[in-house]
Parts: structure tokens; C-alpha cells; sequence
């Protein structure tokens, strides 16, 4: 019997850490990964997907769709797809759209990232994963289950559009925030107090999140109406201000 | 010799905090707390003042001044005011004004308050403490600092110009974001990153400080052009994600 095979297609930052982490935790895998060519958006080696067991696109949401077409006509009855991406309901969407029935689909989303793996020493110990069995047999979403138990990792069964506007109340508005304290260039002072201690933690963590919070307001359709939303408090926040000034 | 004899105004949470760190800190000395009248704002029993050695005025800066001209005609010469505002130009301008030059003035800011002391089981090591000689000899403020030192506490000398200033983008920036996280209302998910955490964890410490921020935005004149520039910069920040939206 062959080794189980998967294809991480996408060289990124979370690819990569994808990558380690599969060889981590499960070795005795093989663990294929492709990028698509620097002049255009063919993946390279596309064709060595055919005998793998699992796909996972690691790339950009703007990309995903491409890369979905350009998989399609490589898979077999029983290949998982596995999305990760930083929103579900769109991937879900596509995978649904482009792929056969035959083929199995799994929505994910690791809410951790390279910098947070690389704080906890590697370990998944605690880190929180969200999946949803988008179509596959119950058996093998109950093995997946098992093995991901395995690791320490935390599991958390959410449907897409669950996830999608939960992460818009919570990722969103700290990637937000976050993008407005590194344009105010905030920075640490000789006097600083405990609450702005915290302030430069959701900085140092969100730092080189800028186009993950451009990629999650675009395809999550609830984070228009929560940027609305944080707006309009802040303007009445600021107009609360500026009466109290102005009180006798 | 007496003992040093010290009276707090302000039975708040903050002037009850200092009276129990000088009962940790200092057993020796006597300490007095007295509160202002239910009805007025005459201070109950405000001639015991007169054989105290060090007043602090531990009220709301919109009754700093109130308080300061019934205190002005119990000075004797020497005698300590202290002050421990959250802004310091304002108190400080308000004590030159009214107290004779023969009473000595000593600017401060205590960068924590309750629940800071708490988590840090009233141990001021490492705790902030901003101070400024407004008006007193060389050696007094030298006799203080020596004092501060032995409790662990760290002392930073800054005047209350560079003071206010810099508390503009430090405190400042993370009330406003605190009292906006608590408008929206965010709580903690099934689904959390590690900056929303953090984002909770600003919440959480600045959950009881609504009241502060709009007193360090009334009295500290660097506030309002930084509301003005957070205002300006989350629209630019708003417009940009709009923008990629509507991005082919």
C-alpha cells in the first residue's frame, strides 16, 4: 500500500507551515508542494496531483478559484479537497460549483498562522481549528476527526455561514483595528499604561495581516455591515467627546 | 515628633487605593481620608487638614479646582500638595494659580489604578509612576524620590507638558479603543484569533474607565486633535477596503 499523498499548492507563508506541520505530525505522509509559475497562474507539476489523496489550496482567495479550475480535471472519485482559507462560505462555494460529486470537499480554517505556530514552539496543543464536512461520507469526516484529535489540536464544527459571521464580530474587527493602530503608527512610550500595553500586543500581532483583512472583508459579506457599524460608533464616540468638552 | 500625617479628599476607588498603599507602604504615618458633603461640595471635617503635612486631592479634575480653593486657606508653609490627576498641565495650572508660593506642589500620575493593583497584589514593583517638582526645594523632591524608590515603583521624571503629551497617544488611544470595543459590545466566540483576544483583553481593562476618558479628553489639550486624526485615519482605512471590493 502506497503512503497516504497530499499536494499543498501555494509557497506562502501558511503553505510552507502547513507543509511542516503535516511532516511534524504525520511522516510517514507524502507532501507534495507546487506554485504556479512566476509569468503566470499555472500551477507547475499541476499533473502530479493525480495520484494524490488530498489537495489543499494555500492561496490567496483572489486565486482560488483559479486554482480550483485548473485541479478539476486531475481528480479521482475520493480525492478530499480541503479548503483553508480565511473565509468559507465563498471557497465553499467554488469547490461546490467546479468539482464532481465523486469528489470529497472539506472546509477549514486554522486560526492560527506561522507566527502564532512558531510562538507555541510548533505545537498544536490548544490552537483552534474550525472544519465542516462540505460533502464526504460521514466515516471518513469521523477518521479525520479522530486524527486531528490526536494532534491537541481544538476542534470546532462550524458551518461555513456560522463561521463567516462569527469571524466578522471577532478576526475581523481586531485585523481592523489592528490596520488602524499600524497607520497611526503607534509606538511604545516612556509612560505607557496597562491598556496600552494590550493596544501594542493587537499591533505586534496583526502586523503583516494587512491583505488577510483586505481578503476577509471582500469575500465575507458581513464585514461590510460591521465596518458600518464600527463607523458610525466611533463617530457618535467622538461627537460624545467633543459635548462633553463643551459642558459647562 | 508627630508622625507624618497625610489627608486624602476622595473616598473613590482611586483615593481608597492610596490610602490602603500608605497603610501597606508607610504604617507609620497617619493617614486621613475625607469626602466631600452628600449635599454640597464642601468637604466634611476639611480642618483637620491643617496639621497634615501633604494634601492629595483624589476627585474628578471637574472638581479639582473646587477643591483646591477650600484647601488654600488651611496651607501652612511647607506644606505638601499632590497632585494625581490623570492629565497634569491642567492640576498644575490650577495649584499655581491658587496656593501661595510658599506651599510646595508636586506633579504625579500613577499609570495603574484598582484593578491593576490588584492583579499585582497591591505590589508596586514595576508599577508607573510618573513625577514632576512643580514648585518645591531640591532636596524634598530628592527625599521623595529616595522614598518612591524603596517601594519598588518605577519612577519616571517628566514634566506635565511632555506628560500630557505623550499620554495622548498612549492612554488616550487605548480608552477610545476600549470604549469603542465596549459599544459594539465584542465578546469572546467559540471561534477566537489571538489578536481578538488581545482586542478582549483591552476591553476587559478598560471596562470601568468611560468616565476617564472623557476627563482626559476635556483637560488634556492633545486629545482632540488625536480624535481627529483616528477619525480621519479608520474613513481613509474604510474607503480602502470599500475600494478593493469593487476591484476587478
Amino acid at each position: 500500500m502506497e503512503a497516504y499523498s497530499i499536494a499543498i499548492i501555494g509557497k506562502g507563508n501558511f503553505g510552507s507551515a502547513l507543509a511542516r506541520l503535516f511532516n511534524k505530525y504525520v511522516p510517514q505522509y507524502e507532501v507534495l508542494q507546487l506554485d504556479k509559475s512566476p509569468d503566470s497562474e499555472a500551477i507547475l507539476g499541476i499533473e502530479a496531483i493525480q495520484r494524490c489523496d488530498a489537495i489543499i489550496p494555500a492561496v490567496p482567495l483572489s486565486k482560488f478559484e483559479i486554482v480550483i479550475e485548473q485541479i478539476k480535471p486531475l481528480m479521482k472519485p475520493g480525492t478530499l479537497v480541503i479548503d483553508v482559507c480565511t473565509t468559507s462560505c465563498y471557497p465553499a462555494e467554488i469547490m461546490q460549483k467546479h468539482l464532481p460529486q465523486d469528489v470529497h470537499l472539506l472546509s477549514t480554517h486554522p486560526l492560527f498562522g506561522p507566527e502564532s505556530l512558531e510562538t507555541a514552539g510548533w505545537d498544536l496543543t490548544g490552537l483552534n481549528l474550525v472544519i465542516w464536512p462540505l460533502r464526504m461520507p460521514e466515516a471518513v469526516y469521523n477518521t479525520i476527526g479522530k486524527g486531528l484529535k490526536k494532534t491537541g489540536i481544538n476542534v470546532i464544527h462550524k458551518s461555513p455561514e456560522e463561521h463567516d459571521r462569527t469571524l466578522a464580530e471577532s478576526q475581523f474587527l481586531s485585523l481592523l483595528v489592528g490596520a488602524l493602530l499600524e497607520k497611526l503608527d503607534i509606538q511604545s512610550t516612556a509612560m505607557n499604561t496597562r491598556s496600552f500595553d494590550e493596544l501594542l500586543d493587537v499591533k505586534a500581532t496583526t502586523r503583516n495581516d494587512y491583505h488577510i483583512l483586505l481578503d476577509v472583508f471582500r469575500y465575507n459579506p458581513y464585514c461590510e455591515p460591521k465596518l458600518n457599524e464600527v463607523l458610525e460608533t466611533i463617530g457618535t464616540l467622538g461627537n460624545q467627546l467633543q459635548a462633553y468638552i463643551k459642558k459647562p
